[in-house]
């Protein structure tokens, strides 16, 4: 049974409370709920883990190395701004899925650059809730091809 | 039933023989199968564009802008470079969806910078011929929400 | 009797249809009456060349460079980006315009320059279809200099 | 009938002395002359302001808000560095034209940004003195719109 | 009765002993007592919130979103850095107040961009302690201004 | 009694009529007046000076260097362009305080940088008309503390 | 007997006529006839291909990908702006010299930049027509060199 | 007896485990035990503080500021964007001693500016573990050196 | 009898008051006074115009071109922002002499680029009051070279 | 008979030690050896400088500038740091030709800007000791066109 | 016994002369007698060479490359300007430690940048004459390490 | 008697021979001849140094450190490139005078930064030869004023 860690950065459990035009009205309950559906339709594992800190983030992050085969990120505002979180990320062997609610490239400037991209398989960005959703089957889909 | 257009940009039709290890070893055609049974599965109608010129791209964009109801498009070399692409697909009241087989947020500075970003709905990049399946999906997720 | 060449750059067959607040709501057709309405009251002859294709157009202005006396092109969204048409361009010896329906100085930072401009006697920039019957009075008023 | 403000910016008393290699060889009494007979063949009005001050120019835009359907104006060297005019301009709700005598986007670097332009309806550029008469028609028919 | 959450950001527990010649010699302690006592002359209500954990800042900004009516709050080093706490501070629907003990704008380059600043009402920055006295006394009036 | 000059830049003398969503409502002349109301209920003596001509502005700061305490000024759109003022507000052993109506730091790029925020004490931007209230008391406390 | 691809990018069919104080008065089927003897004289074979349009050059070298042993290619315009060729060159494993007629490391600014190099063995440029011959030469040296 | 803090940044805790190419194979206990040893031959007495957290790395740093007499840090990934921690350590009188594992002066861009660096005495930079113990070299002599 | 106009901009009436660490303790009178001493020594004949308003400054020039054979001018912060200066500098035919009390080029980065050192002779910078005495000394020099 | 001098830049004697996976095996003599053959089949004399210092390459040029018809120059790590160098090449009325072993337009970013080409007749850039010859014979042919 | 060659670059030899505020006190001969005891402690021969001359240094590294078992240098000025240095460094397979009196990371900004570090091992900056000894050590640590 | 040393940097051993349209047509030995002869004027030792070498240069500016009382210096292409020799301007307490036969700040963009100026009293650029005249007359006076 594959096992997927999905880690949501800082103000994500603020989901639709803060700014709904931006990033929908689901809230982050909801969301997990959803990506627990998924998951276990497709016969994986899930754990959430969310924190408005950097450093708590990467704690769970080497915490979970040993039992995660994948990791699905939304870092939120730290995308742009942690070395220690992108370092924290390239440190396990696993892949990482870097995944957004809003469309980033087409937000401010400093939006638009993501130090966590550089370690991660992939991004997608700017589907609301679907691009976690979106992320899980990307991360299933690579485990599925690893094992061959 | 709901009508992709699935548009390749320049060089996608050399997919499986160009540098494989940055782009995969399946063909367009195989990929484009792939699009279709998930399509299918769906109960969504696909059609496929490729061209290496600018210009047929743009005139494929404009020629199906009645009969689509949204585009999932691969830009290739020319998400960096064409404002012209850019323009026709900010024409058409569709949701774009962009797709990239090779993660560009990790490859040369000069691929970090879509111009097609800024009119497209969502991005997913880095999943090889998996983005275009995460795409399709995204694109049938949007166009249920739409209709409520 | 003078001839001038009138050239449209790529979607600008799309006019009237495609984001009509920012390029107004007249068709080429109508542009193109008026055009040539203003160039039989100045005792002046127009062709016209529109295509979405950077190297359809290269192709019409050296074909054109016998023909006309001066050029009057709104190069679209080739004006950023092709160095191919401004070479083309740089050519013949004719006086070029350039002209945009909108205010390319107001828009999004890449549109705001110009490879063509170079080029060019002068740019005529932000006065919707008008902008083309300014540049075309531009012309004529040029080769009434140049002969003198 | 519509009452038209031509400004003109520093330096531009001086025309026809100061590097006619650049700005041609007519005066600005002559120039105003050809604008106003073109003005009064279209049944308008016009009124001409210079000044080598930023500060006096600023006065006579605000004085002018009133009595004046629409502002053409060439800034001279203030286009690429006055915020202060910029600002000016943008107070009254009048439609603003920018010409310029020399095509300002083929020459030095520093010549090619306009503060102006953010601000401006349109911008004619390099066309010596026909620059003006073009923006002066171009003003016309602006107002002729607006009015329906 | 209004009411102000006043946040204190990395390093300014230490005010009082830590590089005097450019923070001022007064504590954190002071400062916050005569906050209080304009506060309390004013007919408010304050809570004060410091931390050197950007996490911590913002959960006390979310904990703090039902009771206050506006934030005023000094970021630190975080003000150059954060675009999670700029996230958390554009949450809520309150008004933010940004204030500096120095000048920022004639300090080191990097500490003259300010992310918070896009999500602030205004800012106010180089009066050392009285940027926070000055800070309350634009919150009130903004809140005053609001209701009428 | 302390004295304090109040210099008011280009195009404030429009405040009210100009970009009211921008600016607010109030005119100079009722700013004045609230200034003068705190200036006298603190015991301290106001002097007004506003120009659109950065000359007029610098003879003015040179004029009163003998008889001003300290300098509120704002500079409108000379903040961002001119070293002249800057080297102006240098000369005198005056504390400056650099105020602005609207917050500047989240506007267009090229009003971020303030030329004269490196000869001020400190900069106070965004809350309309009672910017310049919280400059005067800014001024006041400043003076106070100056002199022990 | 070794294979080369020459390939013309756009404006090359106007060589001759077009600028020839920075091009040469040579024409492009004299040029083809000198690397035509050349070749011959050292036993080799070419085949020439032009076109204005990208499109046109990567449908052609992806095309010759099977025939040719090298390609010789003066991508003309595009060098500066076309990611698209740049990946249809990097498809093939074979050996890209890049040549150009001027030097164009001593031209304008945009021209010094090359996308086409980082694809390319190595780059030629600034002996007109020669510049043809001797990339030629560099390709058979390079194809004798590395069949030992 | 002279006394150092040995602090470590993020992710430090996992040397050994995390990217051994380019960190080393060592722990960070046993790196700390190497410390210890050295420290003791050299009569000095160090203690050490790790967190993934840059709030609690500024604790440590204020909590620290009467015992130790020198600081000796690797700030890991906060070394290039922490305004905060830089600001910590220029807060006491103790001289900062910079180290890293890598030479980050020759790996990517955004690693070769540090904020810290500016605060410290020195930096030593790429010889793995025993960066640490030059650096604590480095700190004990600088100490020598003031007591003179 | 040479004729030099000597052309003091904003802020040099305030000499010997202003920043004297910088730029000097000699007023202006006594500066002009020294000129005028060395220009009768050398036979020549000098004015002096001094405003702190760049429109004046300009009508100054202009006014000037008739009567003086050469301008030395300290143009003051007007330098690096006024491209009007720059443009009424270019205007008449005359050698100019660009002098500077200051080293400017070990100042602040924004008083490094001179917009009038491109239509300048030469540029003098850095030796106080001498600077002036070096300017007029060089102008007197290229008149003598000019006639021979 | 036509004399080439032939300029070897720093660390060129090195050759087949130092870096031969960027540099190629053979040594400088042999390279040497090669071109002088070459000339020597053309009817030309060579003559060789190499040195690490600047200044005895700039000697060397200065020279040679009565001997030598033409310059091949390899500047090394010189092409992108000395203006010197560059302003000792363009001394003469001679033709440089600037080659290089390497294609430096597809290393680090600093040694892709030449300070030579702009002096240079042409560059060849890629082809290990075949630039040489390659530049030879270029130089070569100029001479006979030049002749006529 | 390991040998190791410590090399100073331009003005070192000016050592307790220039800038002691900078650089120091002790003189270069001095500063080469601690570094020879400290070898001669620790078993190791070394051997200095300083010039004022960039190809003189060269030179030196050629002729030392098989004599020393590791470098020490301090590139001094030609840090931060010298690609041929650095290429004559990346030329023998020995390690490179690069150290610097001042810390390098916090004076001007061309000084922060190091052409050197991107061949060097590691850096060590701003320890003064301790830079060398730790350099030296670093040297001797690593040379153990690599016999293992 | 005040002594002064007049060096000059790389390739003005050339002057009046190269490039006479920007650097005159005297020789070095002309304009020494008349520096010479200005000096005896004034009473005042001159010693001249030439050389191609930046290492010669600072050799001779260490040398000259105990002899002279200022220096003269036209640092050629050094001017843009070399820390070196700034470093060693900066070692000796004596004044130094940076001069330019051709006003640099109207030249190509390298060569409008000087390196030398920050360690330079004043900068004197654009007067040919006479350059070198006023230098000495500002060295000259500089020590006068020294003296008192």
């Amino acid at each position: 049974m594959r096992r997927i860690l999905v880690v949501h950065g800082p103000n994500l459990n603020w989901l639709g409370k803060r700014e709904p035009e931006i990033y929908g009205t689901l809230t982050l309950d909801e969301i997990n709920r959803r990506i627990e559906a998924l998951a276990t339709g497709e016969g994986a594992e899930v754990r959430f883990f969310q924190s408005n800190h950097e450093g708590a983030l990467i704690d769970a992050i080497q915490g979970a190395a040993d039992w995660a085969d994948a990791i699905v990120i939304n870092p939120g505002g730290l995308t742009h701004t942690s070395v220690a979180l992108r370092d924290a990320l390239a440190g396990p062997a696993l892949p990482v899925i870097e995944v957004h609610l809003s469309n980033i490239h087409r937000r401010e400037g400093f939006r638009r650059r993501s130090l966590i991209a550089e370690v991660a398989v992939g991004q997608i960005s700017g589907f609301g809730a679907e691009s976690y959703l979106l992320g899980l089957r990307a991360a299933l889909e690579l485990l599925k091809l690893e094992e061959g």
